[in-house]
């Protein structure tokens, strides 16, 4: 039988009170520190502002306990790497576009916007309550991936044009910047797409090297200096409602305790709806800075005619692509089934309200 | 000097583990039970659902530390008590909406809609980043109570009418269940307003007690049988972007640790935007039920010369209630000032979109 004196026994219990307070407080306060590549450079408007507050959320509502690191583009030096980082493993989570990895599945495409599509109110019942969401999961589980909607832009313009567009001959030959699906439709009438980086848009329009180009809308046009070269700026067509995306590694979302998978998607899911606030609010005042400081600056829709020609392009290029892969036609039927019902809604609400004729 | 065994030694320590463990675990577990009274009957549809789906994300996100019993109508008794409620610290939170306390502070009505005021998505922008948010916050601080947007029910229908309304003429002397401002607006043209309770509604409009009534849209609507007895559906004037209201007891709040305060504010701006995405949907589904099952419905919008008359009437009174009071004209002026802007850009956007013409 071992004896010990009251001292020892008074040692050891600290000594084991310590152990398990230490082990009980790692338990509790198990921190996961996630990196995040997004497509955006740095302080980028809009898109940026949205994974910043995403992760200032994260951070507060789980104590800390989550913390995610925003890289930009100038960071991880790969503006169009976001699925493959996330895919590897190498980033648990991204934010950018689905419709930028058409080359890699060209369903992807559809979860950003349609031409001709469905509106951002639409839209948004469609993932979250028409199917949008599970049909976005069906693409991306083979890969590994969680995509999930990223923030709205709303309806983006057609773009910056040097000259009026009259009929659809004016569109013959049109060297224009209009990347994706939406080029395709356009080539289809006789316009020439192309895609050039950001940094050389301006200097490229003003240089006549193209006739054209599609920004994104107020929001983001207005500090690209567009409307000092190029006086007609039209309404949209080709992105009435694009939903950037969050994009998270599935295995690493499995390593997240319940609470903190709840507080993600959750945060991904508001700062997309934020985002689509504040899409609204700095369109709102940037298209009210262009029409007071440019007045030379004039908003036109396509003619009936031409938005006609681009409509029947599109379906039919729609048509064809359902045609190759039976993915493709369930997407595309989920969205023209619910886009139906929806848009029957649309206009007996907003359109109709929006028609009243003013004071 | 006092000796002790093995057996002894470890008993004690068991027992001394023990006491920092349970203390730790109930600093670590501290639980906040919250109760939430809504202005809604049990299971009611899209409202009842958004109190349902804060409760679930707070106590998911917060493993179980913050619940929110949620005591519908029929428990509470008193479906036009909540501000009372909260303010009281009976219940320390509520889900109802603003415009319900105009008999407490006038002010407190035009944070949910305003007649020919704001669509659901310009509101949004206003709300959180046009000074929305921090005027409502100075209207509610003097009852201790904070509000925050509370989810929205889009544009509201004009009404179910019997008979047609072709011209102002039509609209003297009619009997209308429309309660509050819209009421007094249509008072104004020579119409009768009542308010009438929900349950006694279809009796009222099947007995000629009124003539017309205006509930929520296609969402709420259907199971409220209307449209088998007033064939006349109007689009609508009086309640552009209903957004409902979540109020919380401030000094309730200020006991919650911050990452609880985090959850819960996050949890309540979601369900907020979630409820505008699930009343889309269910009007767009509702909606074509009516159009398929009950084909004598026919919707329609007033003439111009009606919709004129309307709006003319509604300026006046905003009018006189700005002039009566520093505060209403600083909130409205906020409004007006902000929806030129927004309604420009909404013009441009969504309504140019909606206004190309289909295939």
């Amino acid at each position: 039988m071992t004896l010990f004196t009251t001292k020892t026994v008074a040692k050891l219990t600290i000594v084991i009170a310590t152990v398990i307070v230490t082990s009980q407080s790692l338990a509790a306060e198990k921190t996961y520190r996630w990196r995040l590549a997004e497509t955006w450079g740095p302080n980028f408007p809009v898109f940026g502002d949205t994974t910043k507050n995403l992760a200032a959320m994260v951070k507060k509502m789980s104590n800390g306990r989550l913390t995610i690191q925003v890289d930009s583009a100038n960071k991880h030096k790969s503006a169009l790497g976001i699925f493959d980082f996330v895919k590897s493993g190498q980033y648990q989570m991204g934010h950018s576009a689905s419709y930028y990895w058409k080359g890699k599945n060209f369903n992807t495409m559809f979860f950003s916007t349609v031409p001709f599509g469905m509106t951002a109110s639409e839209q948004n019942a469609w993932f979250y309550h028409g199917g949008g969401i599970e049909l976005m999961e069906e693409v991306y589980k083979p890969y590994g991936l969680m995509s999930f909607p990223g923030g709205n832009t709303g309806v983006q313009m057609g773009g910056w044009f040097r000259k009026e567009i009259k009929s659809v001959d004016d569109l013959k030959g049109l060297k224009m910047r209009i990347p994706g699906f939406a080029g395709e439709v356009l080539a289809k009438l006789g316009a020439k797409p192309t895609n050039i980086p950001a940094g050389e848009l301006y200097t490229a329009l003003e240089r006549n090297t193209i006739d054209a180009l599609e920004w994104v809308g107020p929001s983001l046009d207005l500090r690209m200096g567009f409307h000092k070269i190029a006086p007609y700026y039209y309404t949209g067509w080709h992105e009435p409602a694009t939903e950037l995306q969050f994009m998270v590694n599935e295995k690493a979302y499995q390593t997240l305790p319940a609470d903190l998978q709840e507080i993600l998607t959750t945060a991904m899911r508001v700062s997309a709806y934020d985002m689509y606030a504040q899409s609204t609010h700095e369109s709102a005042i940037n298209l009210a800075r262009i029409q007071t400081d440019f007045p030379n600056v004039e908003i036109r829709s396509f003619p009936a005619e031409v938005m006609q020609a681009l409509r029947s392009a599109n379906t039919q290029l729609l048509m064809e692509s359902a045609a190759k892969d039976p993915m493709t036609a369930k997407i595309l039927t989920s969205i023209a089934d619910y886009t139906k019902n929806a848009r029957a809604w649309t206009n007996f609400s907003d359109k109709a309200y929006l028609s009243i004729p003013s004071e």
